[in-house]
């Protein structure tokens, strides 16, 4: 039996039929639509679409960028311009000829990876999303902890530095705000700026406004030493907040996803040397391995379609 | 059928002999012996005496302060001198007649304020305790979230300020570190020593050193301003992190144990105030109720005697 999985992201929509291994039988992918009934109507009929070719399909889990609440209502929305109190689960419920699920992205992203990915066969584990901000998942016996009204794993979002840059969200100082891609590309250009970054300026066309985090992994993949410093630097900001979530979660793995792990061992060594630094008791406890992820841009969709099998009788 | 369970503190070992739904029907007190083979032996012998009286004890439940594993093997215990490296579960259950459970103290008492306290019926529960330090327990699911080594729960030990003063643990900037009852005393000091405290530095007879959160506490009970101020300071300290935590676990109750709760309202008051300036899109969403634990001194006793339930086949 298949289940059907959809990631609605902000600029393209991923669909997928995926076995319970989590195997991908078919997919189709389309820019994402204006607004929700556009969203809504272009999700059911692509699942409609799957199911014709896959028949099947029994469940449909959809994940998208927003605050989801427990019963699949979308209380906030901000990269889906419209999708604001919008009773998706709901509404999918009404068209789609399946039972239907309806959570976070970053969450059935971080599910993807734990049953079929960098994760499996852990119970216990941290799922981070290092990209233009810092999203996650936590997975707390097996399943997503959604927390007590659906809102849980905003992982990003909690201060490490009161005179820290402003975050996205609009508070200052969180960990997104000093560890994110976005927060990496400002780091960059501040070194840019101070003279210390030439090989990373240079890859900008000695233009500092338009150093990103793109030319800082350019260059360290070539091995420019001012390129591997800053990423020493941004390691440290990662594990400042990852040291803080151990401390608060204890996971067995953590996993890192998201367009930082373009950077390979470029971060994640430095990450991984620093780490224990803001472990407590880190030399009298077992410290959990740092991986990047597996599943690439398929995480969503194929945990998408994993959640969906907890609708399913059978399970 | 009765439980039992044991807390030992860093000063008193409180027994109890409890009934599932926590009422205590026997109870032992007696101070904490020295050194991990006294201490094992001092739980062997009082719950030996419980178990003469009550006979239908089934299981034990044991909580201490320290990193305990998920099989009982304490790794480190600060406030229980020599105990490191201790195997208490093995250890007991070599010298009680019943099957043994051992956990992390901070962990039974958020068990026991869940089960039979301030969070009757709930199972996403946030548990705080403010006092020296600042411990706490994770309710999830109705469990106490373990983690995947033991570990889980430091909550007063993530960054919150790099340039913050120095935490118990070696770090810099942690939450404790600013927001336990030691951080009050220290932000109460401050405040006399600029002369900003007058009343509860009358309190501690003009002497800059020897102001406490007790005299903050006192001056607060009279509704006197500077108190009242220097506690309202100490509830934004105390709602960076919280706010912090409510992002990353989303929690539908948040219970505030240990020594400040006495403060009362002159707390919790301007904690509930400015908590939702902490919280992402706190305008969209539920905000946890925050409310004072309501087992005191016995909440550890009584959820160790809970946890031990988990031993029994009945269940």
């Amino acid at each position: 039996m298949l289940t059907a999985g959809v990631d609605i992201g902000g600029t393209k929509l991923l669909a997928v039929a995926a076995t319970e291994k989590g195997e991908i039988v078919a997919q189709r992918r389309q820019p994402t639509a204006a607004g929700p009934d556009a969203i809504l109507s272009a999700v059911a009929t692509v699942v409609a679409d799957l199911v014709a070719d896959e028949p099947s399909i029994a469940a449909l889990g959809v994940g998208l960028p927003g605050l989801v609440d427990l019963e699949g209502f979308v209380h906030f929305a901000p990269n889906l311009p419209g999708f604001v109190g919008v009773a998706a689960r709901e509404r999918l419920a009404a068209t789609c000829p399946v039972p239907v699920v309806v959570d976070n992205d970053a969450n059935v992203a971080a599910l993807g990876e734990v049953l079929h990915g960098a994760g499996r066969g852990r119970r216990e584990v941290l799922v981070v999303t290092l990209g233009t901000g810092i999203g996650g998942g936590l997975v707390i016996g097996g399943e997503v902890h959604r927390g007590g009204y659906g809102f849980a794993a905003e992982i990003g979002h909690f201060t490490v530095d009161p005179d820290g840059p402003p975050c996205a969200c609009g508070a200052r100082g969180h960990w997104e705000a000093i560890a994110s891609g976005s927060a990496l590309g400002r780091r960059a250009r501040e070194w840019a700026a101070r003279g210390e970054a030439p090989n990373v300026l240079a890859r900008a066309g000695g233009n500092v406004e338009a150093v990103t985090g793109h030319e800082v992994g350019q260059a360290a993949a070539a091995r420019e030493p001012d390129a591997l410093a800053i990423l020493t630097e941004h390691a440290r900001a990662v594990a400042v907040g990852l040291g803080g979530l151990i401390n608060i979660l204890d996971p067995e793995l953590i996993v890192i996803s998201g367009g930082l792990i373009d950077l390979g061992d470029s971060l994640l060594g430095p990450l991984r040397a620093v780490l224990p630094e803001y472990v407590e008791a880190a030399d009298r406890r077992p410290m959990p391995p740092v991986v990047p992820a597996a599943l690439g841009e398929h995480a969503g969709a194929v945990g998408a379609a994993a959640l969906a099998r907890t609708l399913l009788p059978a399970r």
